[in-house]
């Protein structure tokens, strides 16, 4: 008989955000007419911009011509997106990528689940706790991870804290690991790396012989332009590091799916017989047989995010977020909670009060102010104590959600 | 230092479809003018319907306000695509399928390589030869299929040789296997299922505790309808039988992305210890960690094709493309040729003349008629003196790419 893929029972029992859907739903089923407002799953909430919509429609009319339709496209994405992403968000910030290393996706969900099948099984794995769900599940279900402990830990993952202490972004460790995920602005904690630590993170892949997974879905919320946006702003990056770009979040197109992993040519892992092989050949053949490209419409619609008026619109949902976050940090500190990040990034990450435990304060929150949010320890068991808020709604919304929650749990603290 | 994945290394040297495209592009270099006919990838070339236009510049408006944008969707797919599906594509014919057993996807190829991830490593696999790649490849790259021969085959899948003998459409073996992919209408051979047929596979499955792995993406093209367009026409499919659709080919989404994937509540694979595990759940938990929803707009695309008017529209470029497979099929049967399938499918398989070798006559068909097909062999050894031509053009270039072959290869056989 068919035997399942029993590394799947490694895994932690519910895939996050479905949970806490769950959850809302049965909250809201028992309190039919509760106004919930969602600071949950880092969702965007403006409508599309006009640059964006207006090309939208202009594909669509190319694709109901015989002339301007198009069937199958390149699985790596049309060059003239691939072409506007190396323009904008790499030359601008004097980084060098070429065409033929960048893989158009459709998101970094999935691009980070993906990337993982082209490593060996037995790689040993970094990641930092807590952590975005994805770099670990898609790893147990390939089963690099090992079982799953009564800590909520993986046997053979090596976890990183990341601490108060640690400002929520651990340097590297001693030890060595054939992969390590980062992200940064990070999700959940909203914590930022600046260019020395990264710069740490590159010495350490390097020195290792380790490959970085650099995850820079939130690229755009970075306020300080001193900051680094991506990693190949270090030297030797292009050896070591994998990068991950979304337009999901800096142009809304969380509906509409589109990202890109960039593989540089130098970047390579081994054989047993100690070969180097790019990983980019094995990520294009990884494409070519798994993946048929992203929709022609929806590559003309991330083209216009780079436009004139498309980068100002852009800007502009970016700046609204992120004054949302602004609202967030400076409402919940007076209200008397320690509040993190936030500031290059549209998550806070919260302290619970009163020594809660996460799920019990986001109980709380659901219950006494109608507040969604989303468990730290979701992201593993270092996020306990915490919960992570997000600032992707209207000013409405989060000056309402204010009211609430200091009025269920300001200690008048501050 | 990071090992790669080496079972890479037994894949055959290239993805045939980026191959084709090579030899084509060389060609076209060194004989700049040369007006070629591209009857070889199975890519639609009619615009798309305008009920799809409509539903699609619909949907971008709605994007386009506070009130109907739409961010994160569930990542099965929105109800009112499932429900449509349901309705058009089981309900007219007497099929009973329930909404928590539809996975909507951003294609058939994604879903047809995506499966073989909830099985064991250690799945016996049963395929076809020649067969659609991505079902070898996906399972080569999981390490399921063993080292790579000399006769193009992988040592630890059992092949069934698709021959003149059997109508390309062999029976089940009397050996069991623990997965086996089937395709009806098939590509590459155009041959297609009837309800006999295709319940000895149900009751060989059954009877072997197997998974058949069934993929329908061609059903519209199906002509005579007693045939099966479903396999859970079969009674007893539901235990055994997950079923994958496509919106490509009947509704030109090539360039869109939309498919589906139908596994029954009734479907299970076993664990180690003989427990059984329904094989929707692992699919479920697949598609919530490494997938996050078909685009909104090109879900109300599908759902268009349902409506009155979609399906009026769909049906006569399904009829066009027919159309062409009958001038096809009669036009090179004129001219000496030994032609197969074409029927229910919109793909003919003819028979290289002079005992050609497939490679040898794609070559010979695109330097003497400019005409592009696809080499039987590169779908497997089985295929080898075969070429596959296709039905999805222009009349005007189906026509021309007849007289053509016809000047060029004419036997004056018939």
């Amino acid at each position: 008989m068919a035997r399942v893929n029993e590394h799947y029972r490694n895994l932690a029992a519910n895939y996050l955000f479905p949970e806490i859907g769950r959850r809302v739903a049965a909250f809201a089923e028992a309190n039919p007419g509760a106004e919930l407002i969602r600071l949950g799953i880092g969702d965007v909430t403006l409508p599309l911009a006009p640059a964006v919509l207006r090309a939208l429609h202009e594909a669509v009319d190319e694709m109901g011509s015989a002339q301007g339709f198009r069937g199958y496209g390149p699985e790596n994405g049309y060059d003239f997106l691939i072409e506007a992403i190396l323009e904008h968000d790499y030359g601008t910030r004097g980084i060098a990528t070429r065409a033929d290393e960048v893989f158009v996706s459709d998101g970094s969900k999935q691009d980070a689940a993906n990337i993982q099948e082209i490593f060996g099984a037995d790689c040993s794995l970094l990641l930092s706790d807590p952590v975005y769900p994805v770099y670990i599940d898609s790893n147990v279900m390939a089963g690099r991870a090992g079982a799953l402990g009564p800590d909520g830990r993986h046997a053979k993952v090596h976890y990183q804290p990341a601490t108060e202490a640690n400002g929520f972004a651990p340097d590297p460790p001693e030890q060595r690991a054939d992969l390590a995920y980062l992200c940064s602005p990070n999700n959940p904690t909203g914590s930022v790396l600046d260019h020395a630590r990264l710069a740490r993170w590159v010495n350490w892949a390097r020195a290792n012989d380790a490959t970085l997974i650099f995850d820079a879905a939130y690229d755009a919320f970075i306020q300080d332009p001193a900051l680094p946006r991506s990693i190949y702003e270090i030297p030797g990056a292009r050896e070591c590091a994998i990068e991950m770009r979304s337009f999901s979040k800096r142009a809304g197109f969380t509906g509409l799916r589109c990202a890109y992993t960039v593989i540089p040519a130098e970047c390579t892992g081994s054989t047993s017989t100690g070969e180097r092989v790019p990983l980019r050949e094995l990520f294009r053949r990884r494409h070519a047989t798994k993946f048929n490209g992203v929709p022609y419409i929806v590559q003309r619609a991330a083209a216009a995010v780079f436009s004139a008026e498309g980068r100002k619109q852009c800007a502009l949902q970016v700046a609204h977020y992120m004054e949302n976050a602004r609202c967030l940090r400076e409402g919940l500190a007076t209200a008397g909670f320690k509040v993190f990040a936030g500031e290059h990034a549209p998550y806070l990450w919260v302290r619970t009060p009163g020594g809660l435990g996460s799920w019990e304060f986001f109980e709380r929150l659901l219950a006494e102010a109608r507040v969604v949010s989303t468990p730290g320890v979701g992201f593993g068991p270092a996020g306990e104590g915490y919960v992570r808020i997000s600032a992707f709604n209207s000013r409405e919304n989060v000056d309402e959600a204010l009211r609430r929650i200091t009025r269920a749990f300001s200690t008048g603290a501050a």
